[in-house]
């Protein structure tokens, strides 16, 4: 069934370091990984030993830190890199090949056949070397790729019988949710094999793309705390969870949802950024209520305008009511909490002040109280 | 076709002002509109002026100030309202009322044979004050809504010969793209009427879910700038034109896209809020890029890893060379800027010692061209 038998593949500590700000020390690299995998991911991605000599040093003390997520690297499609990745100890290679013109050109100059060669010797390699390890074959660009030169490939990877996992990546962060839904659907009814989603951003689809990929059977998906990556990032962990959760609470029952705003605001401060203030559960106004008729239908109910429980990740929600769009159901609800008793009239009064007062500037909650006691001393019984 | 005849109802004045820290003087709502205007949004939607004294003026001034786009206020369905809004001289009303359960319940307490009689009733009332008014009836949180009742109510509508435009609400972030797919898609075929969609981010589809709504034959989409609204917002101005232009950049060329900057960069300091780091198109991070593969590929063709050109938006590309990431092939493009001549070889020592030195903390630029040109003193022709 779509949704039940997935896994999350964080990977912070390796497109998250792709982005502009994020330089993580090792001991930074050990907080990350220990906090994500409290919350639960199944996987953490890191990236390749390859890339210099502190992040071969960082995957080998994450892959001894007694984690229970599987460690991953990300590596290119050769054997210099397959090597020093297996070396390192890890639990499985997440191995990448652009397909895309663009990228047959400008980033490795091989064309298809070569891929397709290259690829077959490259994971009857790490198979000799660890017939154990947990092996992935992903394209880069796929969906810029030619949809032949894609099906040459995943079929002949498919056919080795030696990998694990095929990996889809929106690279450019161009695809439609329709054409995610085609591509993962497509691969999963001729390969039989876990399918992962790896999705970008830029037009902001992502969270979409990887809901869509999971519909059509996908397995895994790639996330980074608050999105962070190349350009404008991926998918993020907390929007994946929130989407996931929207569609059915229990979906994302096995994850310590409670502990999202510290993984949030722990990124956000070693990458020094803000989160967000629109960021999906832990920003700033996700669970703030502004206008009279949402401010009434929450106090009555709070599903009416929410679709997450604030309770479950540990926060709560806020009704804003010195402002001009203030209602007086939310102004009555003020009143009872001071311990007031006024008349609907009255309540009615307060509120036309407090627009008109607003209209110039929000009021303070201090001076909206001030209002009601005011009132009240009129108006006690 | 689907994208091509499609018209943005731009809300920063509405929605966004439910947006917590959002609270825009008559001189800044002037701002805004003109500005919004200028880069070419097809309609300006306003709170109502029920809301407060100086929203009415706020409309009365917006609506004398000779603006090409179309002026909206969006209102509830009763005659009060309407008649309110009528006096202002809008162009165009956009008239809602809850359809879910949940909004039955707690915002106004009709059934739905009762939102009938009324719909009908606010209708007739406002077509006769006004024929040639631009009229819009929506159902409120449309995807929490039975699917007989919606169909009810919208046929019902529709059937009146009043209304110009149907409106669809996403009001809490809780539909997929599948679903606006095919209830627009439905709304499009039965009625023949425009249809206009308007939806929440709260589980991060409302740019996919706005972009399925015209593919499915949508007129109109509702967008903020930077997406503020009630809790975390809804499908952002530039958010909608970067999914768009990735399908095709003609879709959004009626557009000033080269203010899309200036524009999120004067909400953001209206309501002291910075643009989040992972913005679309105008995030700090959009256009930079980082890994070395990435910047090898960026620097031979931009097209490699970007899908959205910075130039189009009045923005520039930036590739990040100091840190541990870096590739060979961005450090020989610095050397060449710097006018050095230095042999691969050389080119290949530096970038290994400016990943280890950047292992430790990233380098500065400054600090890469010095290792440079300290490489060229030794190595001169």
């Amino acid at each position: 069934m779509p949704f039940e038998n997935y896994s999350i593949i964080e990977s912070t500590l390796r497109e998250g370091e792709q982005f502009s700000t994020a330089t993580f020390t090792p001991a930074q690299k050990l907080e990350i990984a220990g906090i994500l995998d409290d919350f639960g991911v199944e996987m953490i991605e890191m990236t390749s030993p390859s890339a210099s000599p502190q992040s071969e040093a960082d995957i080998r003390a994450i892959t001894s830190a007694g984690l229970n997520a599987r460690i991953l690297t990300h590596i290119r499609c050769n054997r210099d890199d397959a090597a020093r990745a297996l070396d390192t100890g890890v639990d499985g290679l997440d191995v990448v090949i652009g397909t895309s013109p663009q990228l047959m050109q400008h980033s490795h100059g091989r064309n298809i056949r070569q891929i397709i060669d290259l690829a077959a010797d490259v994971m009857r390699y790490i198979r000799e070397q660890k017939p154990d390890i947990i092996l992935r074959f992903s394209t880069e660009d796929t969906f810029r790729s030619r949809e032949s030169d894609l099906l040459r490939v995943y079929l002949s990877v498919a056919d080795l019988g030696l990998v694990d996992r095929l990996g889809v990546a929106d690279t450019v962060g161009v695809a439609l949710p329709t054409q995610v839904y085609a591509m993962v659907g497509q691969l999963v009814r001729l390969t039989g094999l876990d399918i992962e989603f790896h999705g970008h951003n830029d037009s902001g689809c992502a969270i979409a793309n990887a809901c869509a990929a999971l519909e059509a059977g996908a397995t895994h998906i790639d996330t980074t705390v608050l999105g962070i990556g190349e350009r404008n990032g991926i998918t993020p962990l907390g929007g994946l969870v929130a989407r996931l959760y929207t569609i059915r609470r229990e979906y994302v029952a096995k994850y310590k949802l409670a502990l999202l705003p510290q993984i949030d605001q722990l990124i956000a401060d070693m990458c020094q950024i803000d989160i967000p203030f629109n960021n999906y559960v832990t920003g700033s106004s996700a669970f703030m209520h502004k206008a009279g008729i949402h401010a009434k239908a929450v106090l009555a109910d709070p599903t009416t305008y929410e679709i997450l429980k604030p309770e479950d990740f540990g926060l709560s929600r806020e009704i804003a009511i010195g402002h001009r769009l203030t209602g007086w159901n939310a102004m009555r609800e003020r009143a009872r909490s001071l311990g007031l008793s006024l008349t609907d009239d009255t309540v009615r009064d307060v509120t036309q002040t407090v627009k008109r007062l607003a209209d110039d500037r929000p009021l303070s909650i201090a001076e909206v109280d001030a209002l009601l006691l005011q009132a009240a001393g009129g108006d006690l019984r």
